[in-house]
């Protein structure tokens, strides 16, 4: 398996022996499991998935590369027993978002203190293999179409979360579940970034924030768009236009090698310019199994350049409090050459009737 | 603030002068705060909110009775310019949820060397006050009456998660969100306790197993109802009468002072006699801010009691893999004198035409 060679070798380097993974998402990149409670162990010769007696069937069907490890005590006795079992006389390594709790009874499970280490799977995993893009676009193509199959249906007297719960259920009805809390917001209520859909409802004129995304065999898109319900003002339509520069001339930055902090400021600059206040969140961060996930486009991410292979998201904002927000966030590939709009067939505008 | 009273008294009984709250439901607990990425700090005198600017506008809101600390960089950095503010002199304390990477952070940025904790807060948060119990309630109230919407729309031809989408529909519409991924499954799906539902269509006399809450102002309600398209066999009613005996049985053993295992063995002791097969998952769990909380009811707590102001779910099954699964499931408040069933008006039996 491509994935855990690339993370055997980096183990190997750092001479860690055995690796107990216990961050889901590592645990599904590392033997396609996607159940909850189970942790996985990586050795040099061979992946465990340690799961208990709800996911044996489903671990049996889903990971075939890996060696299934049935819990019954706590995990910390299931991964005493297998270190015994394979007689490793190392020390046994931890990831590091391992709860403190379970850190400290591994301890007193294992002969050995056990070593902690964060970030090897999440720095492999920003570099996408070919069927992890694929599953990332299906994502970001189900979203369009659920997107465009909800639209039609938006009318003024709906409340937020009404709109949210009917996105929700065509992502259902297309097979694929949310990769985040669905955000709908109305008028002002879109100038809070992490605005909670709630019982206002949509009034005549009002501008509408919609930022969502599927999750499709494990992997997230990530989609933000905004349109009005009727005429949008001049100044609605300014804004717009500055942040879909703002969000054009980020994209237009990223290339392999390209520092992640200039593709940050290359959207900053255009808001800047046509004296806008400047968002106070990222610019953009990786997807994948994860919907936050490596690399985070930050100011302040100085030294840390863009790989060919990582699927991030680009996405300003304009938020003016009280007035209105507008974000417009689509999911870019980074390719050898440049980089490929996966999001590309979902329109940045839409016409609302009424 | 009486939560957080007992919760003083505890950590006072333990000499800890300063407690760093990590866990998610537990911030939600003491603060009132419902955002994420937040912790929360309990002195003697006070309670603090660390949250960062996102949340700033939520947390005053929500949170009257706590001072609210914006963090710019690191929650380790937070916690240290409290600490150092405050001028504690004391060893902080820290709830053992955290994880490995954030203690490590801590221990490098305090002075003296934090400790861990565990559990002190699940303990307060097992019993209800009655403004939990209300919440509980109309959760419980919300997903009766969801589910009383969605089934005259459930049809032949349908997938699981077809219908479980408008389920989820029907709980936002009703201003709530889902307390856990609902559940539905068909046919001999339903053996599998834990099955996610998938595109199986629905067939005529299939059974139907739907286990699902909601979440509302917070709190979680957890319901899990069977039922059969058209006329259910004479096997499938005589599973289903013995389930509804086993869960009857439990209910009745349930009162302030009664073990968790004796409540555990009622319900399996019927399922038992009637010689079918006893499940393998635990009869019941608390139920509060989080869907799984304390106390488990399993067959190997032997010395723990139910105590009045607990909230549990009784929800004993049979599963006979390739032919069925019937599992009955109600939300219970233990009171002083013995319980009540907060989901009594959501009846365990439904007939579907068709």
């Amino acid at each position: 398996m491509q994935r855990t060679a690339a993370i055997r070798r980096e183990l190997k380097r750092r001479r860690i022996s055995c690796l107990i993974v216990t961050s889901p998402a590592n645990v599904t990149y590392t033997t396609g499991f996607m159940g909850e409670d189970s942790w996985a162990a990586l050795t040099a010769a061979r992946t465990y998935l340690l799961t208990d007696s709800r996911y044996i069937e489903q671990a049996q069907k889903d990971c075939p590369s890996s060696t299934i490890v049935q819990r019954t005590g706590t995990m910390a006795q299931t991964v005493a027993g297998l270190v015994a079992r394979l007689k490793l006389v190392r020390t046994i390594t931890v990831e590091k978002s391992v709860s403190l709790a379970d850190f400290e009874a591994l301890k007193k499970r294992l002969k050995r203190p056990p070593k902690s280490v964060g970030g090897i799977i999440e720095a492999v995993r920003s570099v996408k293999h070919p069927d992890e893009i694929a599953a990332i676009k299906a994502s970001g193509d189900i979203a369009g179409k659920v997107l465009r199959r909800t639209l039609p249906q938006v009318k003024a007297g709906m409340a937020e979360i009404e709109l949210a719960g009917l996105l929700d259920f065509q992502l259902r009805k297309a097979g694929a579940t949310n990769s985040f809390d669905t955000i709908v917001a109305f008028g002002p209520n879109a100038s809070r970034p992490h605005h909670q859909p709630g019982r206002r409802k949509l009034r005549k004129k009002d501008a509408i924030l919609i930022d969502f995304g599927a999750r499709y065999k494990g992997y997230c898109s990530d989609i933000t768009r905004c349109f009005v319900l009727g005429e949008p003002t001049a100044f609605y339509r300014k804004v717009f236009n500055v942040v879909e520069r703002a969000q054009a001339a980020a994209i237009k930055a990223i290339a392999p090698g390209t520092k992640l902090s200039t593709v940050d400021s290359a959207a900053r600059d255009v808001i800047r310019a046509a004296d806008l206040p400047v968002y106070g969140h990222g610019t953009g961060h990786g997807i994948g199994l994860e919907i936050h996930e490596l690399p985070f486009l930050k100011a302040d991410t100085r030294a840390e350049k863009l790989k060919p292979g990582q699927v991030i998201t680009i996405e300003p904002g304009v938020y003016i409090p009280g007035r209105l927000g507008i974000r417009i966030e689509d999911d870019i590939l980074v390719t050898p050459t440049g980089c490929r709009i996966l999001t590309r067939h979902c329109p940045h505008s839409y016409q609302l009737s009424r």
